[in-house]
């Protein structure tokens, strides 16, 4: 039989992979990375705004010529490959990334006249520059349409597509005025691809309007026009310059046009997958389904989880985003994370150890020979505020418990915990409303390196940690949904169950719960939830404190009893 | 008119320093440090125990010779000085620090048969073997003999002298059952300028007696013997190899005796002041006085104040000690203190940043463009527990309010600040009592060298922040003390007052509160406060912590609003 391969797109924050995939086994034959040139480190800063993040389009377009030839030509050199084999495209991205576009699908700010404005620019997913207009976003939708805030949370983000539009209405209106429409880069790249040049060519992706645009079929697509021209009028007249309706990946975004065929050394008209976000095609790279949990391990976290979506699932209270065919088609895609976890300990390590990545190895060294509770340290893992349960970016951390002789490892292992704590409240929170979860799969560079911290993650939450057998899981997942567009007579597959059967897997290195130590993190657990709950602002929360701090200590004292 | 000199000598933790100074304006002529030759750093260590400090009496002794006799040499050196115009000896040292003594009054640890013996050789003021001894003798007083609990704060500590020699009755009953008596460190070095041969001769000081062995002459002198059988019957049986009073400053601990007189070179029959603690005789040094509280700040903190003992005053809740007669004759003197000041700098410089001096020198730098509220940190004082006024060794640290962006200078300033929050609680607490303070004066290495720290203390509590204009105030108090106990008629004083106003003086340096500072400090103390009581166990606290948290970020925020 012939073989088949499909090609795997991962727009990330700083730069673009591509990855040329067998959609017999999965197996990676080509990949090849490009840093975006502009601004720093890819992104447009502000000197006078911190909050500010843009990214300049033609780098997404370069970047898309130049990592998909590389990694065609990496293949080539690496053994018996033919670019003709290549059935099926696939794209995932940043997000809630929005650019605003001219009548032709054009990024404004490929236009000489807007280039130098940046908000002509790609709205980068951690541009926080929208946070007022998040906040009355959240307000307006709770006075006068709640629905819109249940499946999210009961909170809408500076970080998603309406707090951005309505900024940029706002703070630069010559561009609103002059942007026909906005387009989620995960719908943009598939569209640079299939040659559309009107935005009414383009096919949304459920994944961005449902996560991050307000979107459900439940009420007919975006935002009512009655409710947005409450924000603004120019926002209800956008609507209508927007979409009508959006796909889960069951669909083609497009085919590939004959001009990027060209440019790409490609088969024209192969298809091209729905764009999605890294997270999603990330989570289908792991493996998720029904009852297995992915956790993408970063600087923050993306927690994914689907529900065969004949199941009707309650919203969930403090979880980000429940959309109906979003990561899978035929599932409810469900979205939770945390707002810093890598990022709390490079916080330790650079910020206040002014250490480096060698000081993270030396840290976790020491850390492991710590037990659970014998350092009598407990930790909020809230320096960067909390997105899932309590979905309060405002919250700030605390650390308890340190005495003249904790250690700079001590407080390392108590941030690790506290991160696993934090890991642990949204595994029950998922579980209290009927999202099954079996199985916890991991990836993502610390889950790659740091042991420690993952038999942390295994002891606390109580699962067996297995880890993604791919290093490259979106870029694996992006291929896989090419695969499934493809299908299964060009030599893809019938149903991303069977893609993920055959292209993903896991590596043999797993981290299994140790009884003991599990036993003292479900007290210490419950401490944390105790403080998580009254410093959080849980409803009817215990504030036990004093009473706290003794028992953080007896447990201290039991746990290094004859181990000095 | 002749000159008159006075020898004022203080016993540290590490070594002994000899001051001779001018009885007429407090010129200090002549110095010697002599550091103790055995154990670490002079102190017996056990490798087994973490918990023991002793020390070797042979120490103390061979450090008396060879520091007065150094500062006399460097004294002749210096001027015209004649060790003949000396017309009296103060000591000082650290307590509780008891000696077992034979029936000459020599030191066990001299003799010998029990010199390899750690039991018999003085237990060190940091000595904590005795915890659990502690314990038991505050739970058999709250029950039999609640007056001993009232003036001590609700707690006797396992670094005071019933805790040591009840642990050595208990770990070492030979050594128990060898001592004659026990002798306070600060009254034994009398002794031996005196020439005493028996326990029986020692004159008593009521600093030890009053502040660290429940001695009081409204309970007829130390604890009943009905009281010490509870314990053990052999403390009762010791009672009688004890003594029956104790005397505040205001007569003599002895003369010179001809033995040491020659060793020293100085006259004969000069008199010895009566000993006390180093807190005590820095307070003097620093000019202690009714309404004038001194704070001697270092590694941990001592607060000493005065109230004239014609005025009634109460007992007041969670203060180590208030002694009529201690501290100086015709007052109450009042200790309290923090467990760790110093020390919690120290430990985030050296254990969390692995720096040195210079980095603290660098951080509070940093700390000081940090103004009050804008790091949004607020924490406690509690890494080694709190003393006063909470009376509670085991409690521990709480940062609460970093960010991925704290910086580390910006936790220095927010322990400095948690430690100022300590101090003004400790000063409201003895206001509340009826202990006048008016004026505060400040010594110590920190007071000296660090401005940043100062200030806040200023800003905190809303008071200048004078600083003692000797650096030694220790051994210039016991300076003081010898030239009030030799008498204005050899050319000392007639009061310690006048003798004070003399020989004391204050820096020209001060640090003056700032109103604005003050105002954003008393938002912050009041938020300390809540952390302090519901953390702290106190009855009745309010446990708003949610809103704490929010209030912090708010305070933040106005405080950098327009700063960044």
């Amino acid at each position: 039989m012939r073989r088949a391969y499909t090609i795997g797109i991962d727009y990330g924050t700083n730069s673009v992979r591509a990855l040329v995939v067998d959609c017999a086994d999965g197996r990676e034959v080509g990949t090849a990375v490009f840093h975006y040139p502009s601004g720093y480190q890819g992104i447009l800063l502000d000197p006078k705004d911190p909050h500010l993040a843009r990214q300049n389009p033609a780098d997404y377009v370069e970047g898309l010529e130049r990592s998909v030839t590389g990694a065609l030509a990496a293949a080539a050199k690496a053994g018996a490959f033919d670019a003709r084999d290549v059935i099926g495209i696939g794209v995932d991205t940043t997000g809630s990334t929005p650019i605003p576009v001219d009548a032709h699908c054009r990024p404004l700010a490929l236009d000489p006249r807007w280039q130098s404005n940046l908000a002509a620019h790609a709205w980068l997913w951690k541009d926080h520059t929208g946070a007022a207009e998040a906040a009355a976003i959240t307000a307006t939708a709770r006075q006068h349409a709640p629905q819109y805030l249940a499946p999210i949370g009961g909170t809408y983000s500076s970080e998603w597509l309406w707090s951005k539009v309505w900024k940029c209405l706002k703070a630069a209106p010559d561009v609103f005025a002059a942007a026909e429409s906005w387009v989620e880069l995960a719908d943009y790249v598939p569209a640079v691809l299939a040659g559309h040049t009107s935005p009414r060519q383009i096919v949304r992706g459920v994944c961005p309007a449902g996560h991050k645009a307000l979107y459900s079929r439940a009420w007919g697509g975006l935002p009512a026009k009655e409710f947005l021209a409450r924000l603004d009028p120019k926002l209800a007249a956008l609507r209508e310059r927007m979409y009508d309706e959006a796909w889960p990946a069951d669909r083609p975004a497009g085919a590939l046009c004959a001009e990027w065929a060209g440019k790409l050394g490609l088969p024209g008209g192969i298809p091209i997958a729905m764009g999605s976000f890294d997270a999603h095609y990330g989570a289908v790279g792991a493996g998720v389904t029904s009852g297995t949990l992915v956790k993408i391990i970063g600087t923050s976290t993306c927690d994914c989880a689907v529900v065969a979506n004949r199941e009707k699932i309650a919203d969930v209270p403090g979880i980000c985003g429940i959309v109906d065919g979003s990561i899978m088609p035929g599932y409810y895609g469900i979205e939770a994370g945390q707002s810093a976890v890598g990022d709390i300990l490079a916080w330790w390590v650079d910020e206040i150890c002014l250490g480096n990545d060698a000081l993270h190895v030396e840290l976790s060294r020491e850390a492991a020979g710590v037990g659970p509770g014998q350092s009598g340290l407990l930790a909020l893992d809230w320096n960067n505020g909390n997105r899932t349960i309590l979905v309060d970016p405002r919250l700030t951390g605390l650390l308890l418990g340190q005495t003249l002789h904790t250690t700079r490892a001590e407080v390392y292992r108590a941030l690790i915990e506290a991160t696993a704590f934090g890991a642990r409240a949204i595994v029950e929170r998922m579980r209290e409303y009927g999202v099954p979860v079996e199985r916890v799969v991991c990836c993502g560079g610390i889950a790659e390196k740091n042991d420690v911290f993952m038999q942390v993650y295994a002891d606390v939450i109580g699962h067996p940690m297995l880890i993604a057998g791919s290093a490259q899981t979106p870029a694996l997942g992006s291929a896989i949904a090419a695969a499934v567009t493809a299908g299964e007579a060009k030599g893809g597959h019938a149903t991303f169950e069977q893609a993920q059967r055959k292209m993903s897997s896991l590596k043999e290195k797993r981290f299994t719960p140790r009884p003991a130590a599990k036993a003292v993190y479900d007290e210490l657990y419950a401490m944390y939830r105790e403080l998580h709950d009254s410093f959080g602002g849980v409803p009817g929360a215990k504030a036990d404190f004093p009473s706290l701090m003794k028992r953080l200590l007896a447990l201290r004292e039991r746990e290094t009893a004859g181990k000095a």
